[in-house]
């Protein structure tokens, strides 16, 4: 007999615990739940997950998350284009469009400068970000990377790129709780952090 | 724009933010993991999804979990054959079976009398329990509900409606934590509470 007497079930088991911050206890609670639940509960988020990878892509200009070529943002002629804001990943870009306090444009990394995990500059969009700048256009960069030292030197890195191209380079205000990600910090801390940036 | 950027992955964190202990955060680093996994790793667990409902179905003797017509536990003959162990879920069996202190076979209620959720007898597998019963092969029940007042409630069902059959009926010994439940408790303490079981 397999551990949950489907060999279905228990690869659906192991499938979930794989995900991040699913342990063995919460995967099996899914399983059992999604066995339960309405069958087309089940076929729709099957569906959607299958539907995600084929549906989503990355700006070809920012990185975000779009179903275009281009995303929402960028297309917009109603944004600030001197000002882009650069974050880490599409989920930071989510965070501080809530907090609707800021109209420029975005440029996503898709990461972090990291030596310890092997992650070099070419890793990230900086290239991208550099021809962007160099475009002339754009007269402030706000890098919005984390406030840990993957994030500061990332935002150092950015900072010394693009100095020959005279454009002005903030950091996001420490408001921020040092060492900690931008998910978990409220709207108006973020909206205060963006408010009182510093120059680099 | 959608919230994600993307409706395909707006909906995605819809559908699992609607899961058990899912939270909204959660659901939305669950959405990006997927997206950033490997195509084969997110269809795989797409089709794990959907094969779960065609495949798993519950035993017709027991209503454990199988994807046979009878369980591998119900159809095995080394068990023992007139000792039955009633419990709430399919769950709460592999926790039993992990102890590896029981060698007779099960019955799974699906479920658990309350009155305050509507919940009454006809809903569970009570029937079929009394037929098993009925039988003639079964010597001793142990119910082993959670020890919650619906858990309480149930055992005390079960043994009135099994009296007439000069079955004993014993419940798993009170070494659980009261008001808690199977899923959390270690083997050492199920093992021990199933040695221990008390006569109701």
């Amino acid at each position: 007999m397999t551990e949950f007497g489907s060999e279905t079930l228990t690869a659906l088991v192991k499938a979930l615990s794989r995900l991040p911050g699913i342990g063995a206890k919460t995967a099996q609670r899914l399983a059992l739940h999604l066995l339960r639940t309405r069958r087309e509960d089940a076929e729709h988020l099957a569906h959607l997950l299958a539907a995600v990878r084929e549906k989503v892509r990355f700006c070809r200009t920012c990185g975000a998350i779009t179903e275009a070529v281009e995303c929402a943002i960028c297309t917009d002629r109603g944004r600030d284009r001197e000002i882009i804001c650069v974050v880490e990943q599409p989920q930071d870009l989510l965070i501080l469009e809530k907090t609707k306090q800021f109209r420029g444009l975005y440029h996503v990394l898709h990461g972090v400068l990291s030596p310890i995990d092997g992650i070099g500059p070419e890793d990230l969009s900086l290239n991208a970000l550099e021809d962007r700048v160099r475009s002339g256009e754009v007269r402030e960069l706000i890098v919005a990377t984390n406030p840990t030292v993957e994030g500061d030197t990332t935002a150092f890195y950015i900072a010394k790129s693009v100095a020959p191209y005279g454009v002005t380079v903030t950091r996001l205000a420490r408001g921020l709780p040092v060492g900690g990600t931008l998910e978990f910090a409220d709207d108006s801390t973020l909206a205060r952090a963006l408010e009182r940036r510093e120059q680099l």
